[in-house]
């Protein structure tokens, strides 16, 4: 038994999210799972650093999956299952992980980037990855509140935590650039939240157009109420980057 | 009677070319005047710059059509399209054109650019915009067959003319670049001829695996024979990019 460790980039356009659900509705573990049973014919699970929801992208997921006697290399195997898999989901990297390697718990950092469509008019040729925002934005503004977001925080107002268990999450890094027609956030973290950098980038979206003030979205985060943020960022604009563990 | 010339930027994945069909196929064109109707509440006939094919994007398409008693400007004209559109058609500029303006007739430039994902692995979040081309290419040997396009040639090995018409076609630019993991061909002449752009990537790509020689695509070019070319790229890769007029 030998597990190996891979680097997954996906379109999550037409999938509910990367974990299996109990309804037969289509999700990305669902799919490696089913390319893996036709390469083993055996049931193989997938475990995933995170649980992207539906529509969200991926360019940096990490899974891990053991696989009892495959003798041809990771290579072979990672061409294998890009012949397998659908169009919209591909292994980037595959490596032989240490039998004690877990994709979630081992996990570090985590790094989202949310790209938003910053003109007047809608872009039909990015709209697939980005969020439409057609009001002109207060970048300066929205930065100065991102910047409260770094650091050790109860992020409940922007997510919910598995079960009612912890909500206290740490922040590296979150900050706004524009790159012409595009505003792209970047945010690293330990770990995030359910829907929680959607929630935060809907709430700086109303920090640029002026509808709350920086104190406005400071307080809110230190409400720690979910009722507290503004509406969620649609899905298509967020790709879980990467995926960081210690040895890296 | 006022003739508006307009910019217009499509996702054609869904689409079976610029061009209304006889058949109840959904056309980009026919998009444009279900839209229009919306509106006119008349029938409104729209003249594009170029014929792209079926599954074949523009970022910058150009369009004339004549609307009868638009009373509230250009400004509100281009929002009412674009909220009437489908998500994946938009218009980026909108203008008064003269009476006489022919998008197709007075076009003196297009530009096309072709993209290329030159890796061994698919990247599912390109897909949608590249052509996956596996082996590595030898991007100097494809640039330095391209150079022979340039210049006026009968281009009928790379496509066919409307009719059985001249086939005779001014190149001004065809280059490749590489840029990170991504190939992109940039193409500019006078017009094209129907799939002369896709035709011509793929022989080219036939010189990049060294399948082809140089002379071989000189020779393909100089037969001017439809069976000549090597297989056409796929449509997905290609980006009618720009039409320009001489008063530009």
């Amino acid at each position: 038994m030998t597990r190996y460790r891979a680097v997954i980039e996906y379109d999550g356009t037409n999938y509910f999210g990367f974990q299996r659900q109990i309804k037969a509705q289509q999700t990305i573990q669902g799919e490696l799972e089913k390319a893996l049973f036709n390469l083993a014919q055996a049931s193989i699970q997938v475990i995933g650093a995170g649980r992207t929801d539906a529509g969200v992208h991926a360019r940096g997921q990490v899974i891990a999956f053991d696989f009892a006697n495959w003798k041809h290399g990771t290579e072979r195997l990672q061409s294998a299952l890009n012949g397998t898999l659908p169009r919209d989901i591909a292994v980037r990297d595959m490596q032989v992980a240490t039998d004690e390697f877990h994709p979630r718990f081992d996990a570090t950092r985590r790094g989202y980037r949310y790209t938003v469509w910053n003109r007047p008019n809608p872009s039909p040729l990015n709209q697939r990855y980005s969020w439409h925002i057609r009001q002109s934005l207060d970048l300066n503004a929205m930065n100065i509140a991102a910047k409260h977001l770094i650091g050790e925080h109860d992020f409940r107002t922007f997510g919910t935590p598995p079960n009612g268990n912890n909500s206290v999450r740490r922040i590296f890094h979150a900050e706004w650039q524009r790159n012409d027609d595009f505003l792209l956030f970047d945010i690293i973290g330990t770990a995030f939240l359910k829907r929680m950098v959607r929630s935060i980038v809907g709430s700086l979206r109303l920090v640029g157009i002026g509808t709350w003030s920086i104190d406005d979205f400071v307080t809110a985060l230190q409400a720690a109420e979910r009722s507290r943020a503004g509406q969620s960022a649609p899905a298509c604009g967020l790709v879980l980057e990467f995926v960081k563990y210690s040895e890296q």
